[in-house]
Parts: structure tokens; sequence; C-alpha cells
């Protein structure tokens, strides 16, 4: 059966999954790109060559890289709420093919979610985006056939993954909390009260001074 | 020079510090002891007998005790605010002297911040509380003081705590991060977007699951 798993979803101490005030120039708002950081040096993101940030591997993010890495392990499509697929707005541009050039990472069929569908867009290297308007479960479905026998990808942003979260659709959900403060943005958390109750819950922190924290939903 | 240090603040992956509905039978309101069970089992938190859940010292929680311990260590006073001494309303009734019974673990002055200020009270084992109403950093001034040459402990709660640090009169903070969704209650971070800036900050996860974050005011 597919799981429907989370991974790399960052957020701060305050629980904020991303800043105030996206834009194009600002995916992240606020924030910067201070919620990924612990992610760039690894050989995980190093390897997809999607962000802007380029940077060594850095051999001491092996611990974050366990992390970053089983997000690609096993997947055989991804979901993504519309704020993943663009700036607020993109839907007006006919233009508009996703933050992540021509070769995404993604290489799977990648379904976003919009208010305003449009054709499927083919990218190269397998990557195909197919957008829909419907309930999440209704999507779940679909996705879950084109994931032919391996697991769902939720993608984000922090508001897809809460209604997710909310309607009890996710069985792996890993969380990096970075410890900085942003104080206003998008809380991953709002809605949520006692998840922990349906959920087996580990920590680890790592010598980049994030803790990754795991659910996985209980048998 | 005294420094002023707040030390095993409990709080909920969605950065709350205290629940909703904070009454006499409910001190942490519809958290319960969640936010502290870390605590409960170390040898520190055994030794002061304070708590209502008793339970043996369990030798898995050294990793803990390490931080718990440290919160007693170089004290020459403390100051709470008016939630750590008493349920809301607490200022009403004549009688009511903590919720520490005959002899609080204090046992140094130990100074309550309330907007109706009583008799100081002198209970066994070195404790004496006294009352002030005063704006922080004038009371700080005193607490300083009376710290004679140690450290100020500023024990909660989170409203006072937040209080101190937006001031930036806080000089060490110890953050224990359990990992639950509370949803509602008293957020320990609002107000304090960017507090990372003036400290450094290190982060551990031990065996209970809890993460121990540490910020100490840079030079």
């Amino acid at each position: 059966m597919s799981l429907v798993r989370a991974h790399n979803i960052s957020i701060s101490l305050d629980g904020y999954a991303t800043g105030e005030g996206q834009s194009l120039e600002t995916p992240f708002g606020h924030a910067g790109m201070r919620l990924m950081e612990w992610a760039f040096p690894t050989a995980t993101f190093q390897a997809l060559g999607v962000h802007r940030e380029r940077v060594e591997v850095d051999p001491a993010s092996a611990p974050d890289d366990v992390f970053a890495a089983r997000s690609w392990e096993g997947i055989g499509v991804e979901i993504m709420g519309a704020n993943k697929f663009g700036p607020p707005g993109w839907q007006d541009d006919a233009d508009w093919t996703g933050w992540w050039g021509e070769e995404p990472p993604f290489r799977t069929p990648t379904f976003v979610l919009t208010h305003q569908p449009r054709e499927s867009i083919e990218k190269k290297g397998g990557t195909v985006f197919h957008f829909r308007d419907a309930p999440i479960q209704d999507v779940l479905v679909e996705v879950k056939e084109a994931a032919a026998g391996q697991d769902v990808r939720l993608g984000g942003g922090p508001s897809s993954i809460r209604d997710f979260l909310a309607a009890g659709l996710v069985d792996h959900l890993h969380v990096a909390v970075v410890p900085i403060i942003l104080g206003r943005g998008v809380r991953l958390w709002k809605g949520l009260e006692a998840l922990e109750d349906g959920y087996d819950v580990e920590s680890t922190t790592t010598p980049s001074g994030v803790t990754h924290v795991t659910f996985d939903r209980k048998a």
C-alpha cells in the first residue's frame, strides 16, 4: 500500500514553516533561506542542484543527509500545494511552469493542487505536472494510483501539509526544527492539537544544530 | 556580575509553555503535566520533592538531569511572575503562600512580580517570598543586590520570561522542547522575532525525546 510521506519540512522554534511576504524573489518570505540552510550542504541537496545557493558538500552534514536523502527513496509521485508551485498569482501567468527550471528534481508525475487548473506540463527528466481542483481525499485516490505501488511524497508548502495532517492522511512526517525565532509567517501546527497521539515520535539533533523530528503513524 | 538565567522552561513543538485554562488544580492548564514529564524522573527533580507525580529516579534520565541540575547551581535569588506563585486570583486569597508547601525548594530570597503586593512570607529552609509591583528593570536592581554575587534565576512563567527576553535582560535561557502539539495556551516566543541574533544557540536531544536548546548571550 502506498504511504503518504512528507520530508524535510523545516520550521522555526516558534513553529513557522515559511516567513511572511512570499514572492517570486523570496519563496520563503522574510525567512529568506534560513530554514533550509541545514540542507544545502548535504550530498542530497547538492545532487539535486535546484536551490539558489550552491555550496560544497560538507562532510559534517552527513547526519542531516540521512534525513534529507529519505525524501527521494521509494517515491512514485509527488503532490504539492499551489504555493510550492509558484509565488502568489502564478495562476494568472500562462507561461509559469514552476520554480525548478527545465529539468525539475521530481522525475515522477507531480500533482499540483490549485483552484485554477491548467493543461499538464511535461518537463525533461520525467517530471510531468498535473493540476487538480478537487478535495484532497479525491486527488489522493488518483495520486496513489499514479504512484504505481510506490509511496506518495507530500511536498508542501505548509498549508497543504497541515490540510493533509488534519484530515488524517499522512503516514510519515519529517520536520526539521531550526533554532531561530521567525515571529511571523505560516504556522505548520495550527489546528493540529494532540497530533502526536496518532504517531510514534522520535527526535534527533545533528551537529548543524537542527533537530529532526519524525512522526510515524501508529500501526 | 550576576547573570540572569532561566532554566527548564518546557515548551511544546508549537511553542506553548503552558496550556489553556490554568487553575489551582491544573497549574499548566490543559497541558496537564506533559511538558514536565521529562523532568520528573531526574535525580534533581526527585531531590526537590515538590511535584505531584512521585516516580523513581530513572538512570536513563541522566542526560536530562545535566540540564535540570544547572538550574540550581550558583543561584542567589529567584524572581518569578505572578502566575508561577499561584493560580489566577491568588492575590485575593490572604492565606495563599505559593504552590510549594511549607518548605519550598528555592531556599533563597524569591521575588514575586505582582500588581497586588503583600507582606513578605518566610518559609522553612531559607525561602523568603517578597512581592514587588514595579518595572522589571527596577526590580532587577534590587534582586541582583539580593543575589550577593551569585546569579539570578528567572523562574517563569512564560509571560514573565518573555517580558525579560524582550527587554534584553536574560543572559542564559534553557528551553526543553517536548514533541507534543498543545494547540493553545501561552506562547513563549511571541514578540521575540530574531532573538537568536543576540545569542549562541545549542541543541541537544536526549533519550527521553526532549530537545534541550540553550541560548547564551553573545560576549
